[in-house]
């Protein structure tokens, strides 16, 4: 019966709705020289390249077109965005990085944060590739606390100019990128006219002109090596008094006219800027997608691998795929429930994004996107370097070697869990927002109703436990939903709680909050994991292909039940699961890796991912540089029947290059 | 009070008996240019230079001293060559492994798979330097089943000569290490005379002469880029017919006589590879080692940047040191402590098998011995690469910078987890370990006894969760050592329970075996939990300096705390702990994070690890190459008092060179 599954071609449901944009796209690249994994070369030639990818990728007609719908505003355009970010990520993450600095932070920030004049001067010309832009938030003393940045931007109204200073070493803009090759800088800065600080603003500096030359004012350090994504040129940027003329305050929520008069929307400083960094969000998006895609080119490999590769058998008989063994399946069927829980959250989440866009509404005021958001960019980031170290180590000394492609995507791919948000901080922010919305439930009277609805809780908490946990409630995606549910409420609560408690006897918030940090960082990921299960349940729902349909819901049903074994230590400490409850959890983690295990070559191939990405010859692409890497088809129809492989590699015939 | 014990001078104990070597060694590196650190160069430069810090530090008297100690089987040499693998990796982890290779582990196979006049002739002129070996045991069909390995050595009577063959593209030597510059190499390979096999044996087959000429038969291929560990050469051996004289077969187990006549000592192929194997077994040592020195440069990285990088503070106050979050807390002490346990097993481990050799006991009769260091070496290399994962995200976007190291480290410690041993595999040796030793004690009618052992216990079981698990029972070193005993030796009999009621029901003993590969994992990593605690505890006990041991009792608690806590669900499960008593651990773990913390800085210092080995500007070493990553020191007495940073920055004058 598994062979039977196997034999079914996966339809384009998982490849998703804008598959044939994806398709259009894989084939520019597919048999392109230009996108070759390079793995010989310094890291200014990488930079060149990547910089030569990024122009290619740029002036194709696909991307041209997306620029054009970002402008128009059409519906849409963040989820298709998120579609050309995977292919292009898949190839080469660094050109994923760079593209996504160079156009679409830059461009966004333009978009988002300026008025008409700004887009047709900073945006329109970028898909012409007249110039290129960077993103200049961070600075050396502050990646996380960006709100209190040092970076000054004076007004001086005899000139109706900005003038951009770096006051001290702290204040310099660190980790640029594009530093070394961008024209203009969206710099953040802390906007003071006379005296007075207004907070941190947008600018739009100019750094270069085309020839390469530096303007008056601005210099720019190399950052050097880094653990991966060389490609990207980080650099730092420092300012001795740049100016810049008036108009290139990105002018969205706050103004400054010639006089040197200050107007704004939003008169508080820290509720501008949330507004400002929320319109941001879908930046932030595009990471979770990219670690998405790291993810699934991954597990492609190792999987792929597992099949081929073999080592011990039962007693004198033929030696089987290393996939026959539970540690492997245990290893390596929960990412890639994870990677399909994470792929439909991902793109649930860029359709709400489009929504909001279609509909101009303020993204500040949508709670549950930017807890989402957040959420989905630190869990992803982080189950993507976590799968892709094992994969790794499933591959054992060939997954070691450059050629087979998955120590680069762990280089490249380490820093997305502490860029564009630390990724401890970022589980903080979903707490905090489902904080608030927790507080708007409860209304004026906090303190009372809280201790109220704890001691409702109980009742709550004693039904579910006793009555309502059997077996089924265990096993079936509907009673991992309520158990995820059941937690998340239940942490929330218990944490609105402690917080108000420690405060009203007098304990200071900040040292209130991080007492609890350990508790928020797990509710965060018990919150996150619940709306991917909803989503994953969801989207099994709506798949129109039945034996599609029934292959994807085991790999959710184990997507819950991992998360749930994982965490069964709480549930026990709540008596929501009994002993036996875990116990039967167990089992079935066990017996589903052994049965997903049978579709994971459907999965993966259901990805359609590019041969040039990839790449390893041990997943049976040859490579010239590296032929003796390649494993070729054990040449079985049912993989997991043990086959005597030994036998016939020891009547392959040596090649004559040895 | 924390800032009082902040001022107390480590001892030497924690460096441990040999410091006064590795100060002398430190001495030799610490101000040498050789052993600057270099992120610039390409793999052949990496590659020449590696060898020539090999060749220097090989060259060293207290080197050729070691060399002299190993030839007088002087007791305690195992120690003290921990102590240097120690020095020589924290500068550079490739000069360790190629030292480990072109010395020890060909040196190791000589010395104990060999004869007397194998010693004079491959042995003693390593340490002259006449020329280097290599170790060719992985194929690329069998890295972990070794024991199938299909590499050929036919005899040849008529010239008395072993004729070296590889007959099939998965009997090629992979990932052979110095393999582009060594002389010679100790290759496995089956024995067979006449058409009949005689299993895995030990062959010295000379590669190349001292001009770099390959010997006839004989060809090498280079494997290229790895993710790490650049500066060794690894490659591919391949052999078409190489002969060697009779004399190059290592005959400590067996031998053939000019006639062809195969006489051993050991009869069975199995139980002679098995001896092989355990004479080997210092080099696996020499990994978990390699790994506790990376974590210590790792851990003083992170924790010197955590205490002098700011970030938030409460309100409109200063910002405080990342240290002072309790996330940050709670995502480096544990591992601080876990450095000092592995490093306590480690020296235990070394003097074990120094007393081993020294009476020149079998090493494959010490098993648990051998269980200890097959789970060492696994639980080492693993919490390592976790360790220095949390270090770079605890460093943010600086950790990714190469300059500050970590990322060098991560890359170059990566295959310490699948090489020499897959770890996973490992685990499965030392639970067979475990399984044959408790098979010893029950002696014949195993059924029948083990179901026995099974009754007995749930007496036992049910008296020690009832009655003896009291607050102090959960918060005591000995509880936790009672508790962890309790897991391992329950885990244990339930394995055995299980295995044999499986092959009872006549399932076949390798599925039975796979089917409880998950519970085998977990039972050996709790077997080396224990030990490591059981060592740790009488490290703290014999510890000379009565406020060092205050210091390292909090490490030892929450070494123990931090490995209960995260298997609290077994604990739970088994009715072994109550809600009440895992809640108690987790506020103990909080507190000992937030205590143990205070002394960090302490610990640190006491690793002893020179300058140019820590390296990184973030912790304080300044870098030419990166002036722009140094961080000073923030001038605080106790550095867990939030300091404004941000204003002595703001009044810092900037460097001219920006």
């Amino acid at each position: 019966m598994a062979s039977d599954v196997q034999k079914v071609k996966p339809s384009r449901y998982i490849d998703g709705e804008f598959w044939e944009l994806k398709d259009r796209l894989r084939k520019e690249i597919e048999d392109n020289d230009l996108f070759r994994q390079r793995f010989d070369i310094t890291v200014d030639e990488l930079r060149e390249l990547t910089l030569k990818r990024a122009k290619f990728l740029l002036s194709l007609p696909q991307i041209r077109q997306q620029f054009a719908d970002q402008l128009a505003n059409k519906k849409g355009f963040i989820s298709s965005s998120q579609a050309i970010g995977e292919v292009f990520s898949s190839v080469d993450m660094s050109v994923g990085v760079k593209m996504g600095v160079m156009a679409w932070l830059f461009g966004g920030a333009v978009m988002n944060l300026g008025s008409e004049q700004h887009v047709v001067k900073w945006f329109q010309p970028l898909k012409d590739l007249e110039f290129t832009g960077m993103f200049a938030m961070s600075e050396k003393g502050h990646g996380s606390n960006v709100r209190n940045i040092l970076t000054e931007a004076h007004y001086d109204s005899n000139t109706q100019e900005f003038i951009i200073t770096t006051p001290c070493e702290d204040a310099q803009k660190f980790y640029i990128g594009n530093a070394l090759q961008g024209n203009y800088a969206a710099v953040f800065a802390q906007l003071i006219i006379g005296q007075e600080s207004k907070g941190p603003h947008c600018f739009i500096v100019p750094i270069r002109d085309a020839e390469g030359n530096l303007y008056p004012g601005v210099s720019v350090t190399d950052m050097g090596l880094k653990e991966g994504l060389n490609g990207v040129d980080n650099g730092i940027l420092h300012f001795t008094g740049a100016r810049i003329p008036r108009e290139n305050l990105l002018n969205r929520f706050a103004d400054v006219s010639a006089e040197g008069v200050y107007t704004t929307s939003i008169p508080s400083h820290n509720a501008r800027f949330n507004a400002m960094l929320a319109a941001l969000v879908a930046t932030r998006l595009a990471l979770s997608n990219q670690a998405t895609a790291s993810m699934k080119v991954a597990l492609e490999i190792a999987i792929r691998y597992a099949f081929k590769r073999v080592q011990f058998g039962p007693g004198e008989g033929p030696e089987v795929p290393i996939m026959h063994y539970q540690t492997h399946q245990l290893r390596l069927m929960p990412y890639l429930a994870t990677c399909l829980a994470v792929t439909f959250a991902n793109r649930y989440a860029a359709d709400m994004l489009d929504d909001d866009f279609f509909h101009k509404r303020d993204l500040v005021d949508n709670r549950s996107i930017q807890a989402l958001i957040s959420g989905l960019k630190a869990y992803a980031t982080w189950e993507n370097l976590q799968c892709l170290q094992t994969c790794r180590e499933c591959c054992g000394g060939m997954g070691y070697m450059s050629e087979n492609r998955i120590a680069g995507l762990k280089q490249d791919c380490d820093v997305f869990v502490t860029f564009e948000g630390d990724n401890t901080v970022l589980y903080q922010q979903v707490v905090k927002e489902l904080l608030a919305v927790f507080g708007q439930k409860l209304g004026d009277n906090r303190v009372l109703q809280t201790l109220s609805v704890l001691q409702q809780e109980t009742a709550e908490y004693i039904k579910t436990s006793m009555f309502a946990v059997g077996t089924e409630s265990v096993i079936s995606a509907s009673g991992m939903m309520k158990a995820l549910s059941f937690r998340e409420g239940r942490m929330l609560r218990k944490l609105a709680g402690r917080m108000l408690k420690k405060v009203g006897d007098g304990e200071e918030g900040f040292q209130a909050w991080n007492s609890c940090l350990h508790h928020t960082q797990a509710l965060a990921k018990c919150h996150i994991q619940r709306v991917c299960l909803e989503l994953f349940v969801a989207a099994v729902d709506r798949c129109p292909h039945q034996q599609e349909k029934d292959i994807l819901n085991k790999f959710c049903l184990l997507y819950g039940t991992h998360a749930l074994y994982t965490d069964r230590a709480w549930y026990l400490e709540h008596g929501y699961y009994t002993p036996a409850n875990t116990k039967e959890l167990r089992q079935q983690l066990l017996s589903l890796c052994a049965e997903t295990c049978k579709h994971a070559l459907f999965i993966v191939e259901a990805f359609h991912t590019p041969r040039i990405s990839v790449h390893a010859p041990i997943a049976g692409v040859p490579s010239t540089k590296a032929p003796w890497a390649y494993y070729p088809e054990p040449g079985s129809e049912n993989p997991l029947v043990a086959i005597d492989v030994d036998a016939i590699r020891r009547t392959t015939p040596l090649q004559s290059k040895l």
